[in-house]
């Protein structure tokens, strides 16, 4: 009967330890979103795959995770059809349902569906699991939660500079330092129009996208590769290697784009988020990345992305706007920008910088030693009124060797220990030991709840 | 292109007013596990298959999700086999991971499977959504959340009075008055002893677990229908019409179950946690209650229930101890006891008697109205200089008319309004209105930001 427990791979256990830190952070995340005025909602785990399927790509339809049909599913099925049916079409027969890949396509399609109850412009965050049958490795979970933030139904780029005001607060709070790196899906546009690939926009995007990994030369070559001439990918160059002050890359990339109508659009558009953002006092570090593209091909406008300063992570927030996520299920030009926290990654860059706070905060406050039934009787009332002050309390629950007590304080982190046996009890004292101090003394209740408040 | 969206029969999208409600549930409960040294764990949505099935009866497994194999599934499937194949085995087949069912069978998997890094006794509490494809009803869904709270690793019978005490204190903050029952598994298989039919424990629980909603005399002929003899029904009759006070009762069931060891055990178990309940200052009324069963197998002492006094919904929390439910997965003997608070009737007990908190303390206190670019400008700065004073506040993104702005702050429930036009610009002053009273003064931003805080 018994058998060896496990976990489907790429998912994972959350100790206690583990939870308190990634509560903080979430916490953390919210209480900025809240500042904003930013306001939750929750969609299930599971989508139609009518809802999923063609949003990702054709790798992102495989990476679904689908739900096999409740009850006799097969009967649904031609038997003949079995004999030679390939897995990918065989599992849409079988299956209506899928494990959300995202938080965005499922936000789209609660827009959309509950379009006359939204006050718009409509400011949610939410904070789920999603789940992507991808190959897992190190950092990259086959469950993992993300944390969206988005306003939709505003074209304001005031929306832009907010976010990156929230990216700035909570970076702040946790402690951890920052780039955020800014670009514009229309100055992309612009440059591809000038080299005259302007069809080749996405292959652009995609290959200068890689220039951080790769580097520069299999960029240019994955460009030729992609069918982009060789004359287009040498007027690129100077234009993805732009240095310089902002002012500088403004002017140069204005020279460059001024024959674009919508890429001088995008340069407009950047301009007016970083004059706003030049007026407020951010701590982080922001800037033009003319190479930051993302992969995903439902930005329009401004694209972000966030790197921490002194950790070689990769991203650890990112995002953009979108100006028509939503006409795909039959509402169009509604237009949002958001942006999403990597919770994951973000718990990675802070274990490493070992900068999370102190658990014992949250953690149990006080333990009474167990020695036996009348003791815990009378400490069972004493107990009751400490909780009543809302100090976190325990009284162990058999009366164990004190030493086996003692070690379950320990490794709980537990600061203080009540120690109350016959003589406590008589005089009615409570005998409070300092875990950390070892320093031992003899108080009322009331002295302890004051204590320990 | 355009779907109309929707989301999978028996699953809810929630809305930012009613995600407010559910965190004020969840927050309310997790805040009085803390207080009693409780720490949260959280565990995956897909667990593997062989870790469910078997675990919840023959009717669990057909109601549990499963997630088809990633990949070329089929590749593993004899073709000849399909033709003729049922769907229940055939699931198995092409899909070994399944979606939770509940929390108790994730948690005993983590215990076996982590046991070297926990801390026995181990008090946990797991908040987590799990699925069933149960048909959908009223009350009834296919993604609901549970909240569950255990020890592990300690047979001690104050791990009862702590969980009936949490019981007390959740549902005093919560404002809902409740009813709990009690009762001992020992004390149900000591009655089926004694009137011969010790074998037909779970026929006669199962049976009598029905009376409150059946009768009696349904309850009589399940049992003479399932086998139990008509001696052993009457002789059964006065035990579970058994009345009067406590201490009767007792005294009563001492004399039935005289004979029966397992019986007296029982009847010692329960009264040693009730007698520590009574000195207790519990607002809740608690009661022996020998007709409550609860189906699950798994328990074998106490077993608790938790009904809303005056909403008739079934029951809101409940739980036992089990003794044997690591043993499964290899590691036997150890004793657990437990409750599971139901969110969702909650929920809906809170939304009857409406006793909901004024969801306005949760949403933005401040919107300033955008008259233009040069006013946004200007705003920009100041709210954030009252942002951090922790004061909720919002900037309309769009120069939108200002009707529509109030609107879109009417309908969010914020409380009041910032209005600065030209004049206020060169005044350095803000015209705060208040939106319930519709009154309007000129205050400076200090004089804001203190009456706001």
């Amino acid at each position: 009967m018994a058998q060896k427990p496990s976990i489907p791979k790429g998912t994972r256990d959350f100790s206690p330890e583990e939870m308190i830190r990634r509560n903080y952070i979430f916490d953390t995340i919210k209480t900025v979103f809240r500042l904003y005025g930013y306001q939750p909602i929750e969609t299930p785990a599971m989508e139609n795959l009518s809802t999923l399927l063609g949003k990702y790509g054709e790798e992102g339809d495989k990476l679904l995770f689908k739900v096999v049909n409740s009850g006799d599913f097969l009967s649904k099925v031609s038997r003949d059809k079995m004999a030679d049916i390939e897995s990918l079409p065989f599992s849409t027969m079988i299956s209506d349902k899928g494990l959300k890949y995202d938080l965005t396509v499922p936000f789209a399609r609660y827009v959309v569906q509950h379009r006359n109850e939204i006050n718009f412009p409509f400011k949610r965050y939410q904070i789920q699991p999603v789940w992507r049958a991808d190959r897992p490795q190190r950092g990259r979970y086959r469950e993992f939660y993300q944390c969206d933030v988005d306003v939709i139904g505003s074209d304001s780029l005031l929306n832009e500079v907010e976010l990156i005001q929230i990216i700035d607060e909570v970076f702040k709070r946790l402690k951890i330092k920052t780039e955020v790196k800014l670009n514009n899906r229309k100055i992309l546009a612009g440059i591809a129009e000038v080299i005259g690939e302007a069809e080749r926009i996405i292959d652009i995007t995609v290959a200068i996208d890689k220039l951080d990994k790769i580097g520069l030369e299999k960029v240019n070559e994955e460009l030729i590769n992609n069918g982009v001439s060789q004359s287009a990918v040498d007027k690129l160059q100077p234009i993805i290697l732009l240095g310089g002050k902002l002012k500088e890359k403004f002017e140069s990339l204005s020279e460059i784009l001024k024959d674009s109508k919508i890429g001088m659009k995008g340069i407009e558009e950047s301009m007016a988020v970083m004059t706003q953002l030049k007026e407020l006092d951010l701590e982080t570090k922001w800037d033009l990345d003319l190479t930051l593209a993302r992969g995903l091909n439902y930005y329009t406008g401004a694209i972000i992305e966030v790197k921490a300063s002194s950790v070689a992570i990769g991203s650890i927030c990112g995002g953009g706007r979108y100006d028509d996520l939503t006409g795909i299920f039959g509402m169009p030009d509604v237009s949002g920008v958001g942006i999403s926290f990597g919770a994951d990654r973000i718990y990675d860059v802070m274990n490493e910088l070992n900068i999370f706070p102190d658990n014992k905060e949250f953690s149990t406050k006080l333990m009474f030693v167990n020695f036996g039934e009348a003791e815990a009787k009378h400490c069972l009332k004493l107990v009751a009124e400490i909780r009543k002050n809302g100090i976190s309390t325990e009284l162990f629950p058999d009366p164990a060797k004190t030493k086996k007590q003692m070690n379950y304080a320990n490794k709980k982190g537990i600061p203080f220990v009540a120690l109350i046996g016959e003589t406590e009890m008589q005089e009615g004292i409570i005998n409070l030991k300092n875990m950390q101090s070892g320093e031992q003394k003899s108080v009322s209740l009331e002295e302890l709840i004051s204590k320990l408040s």
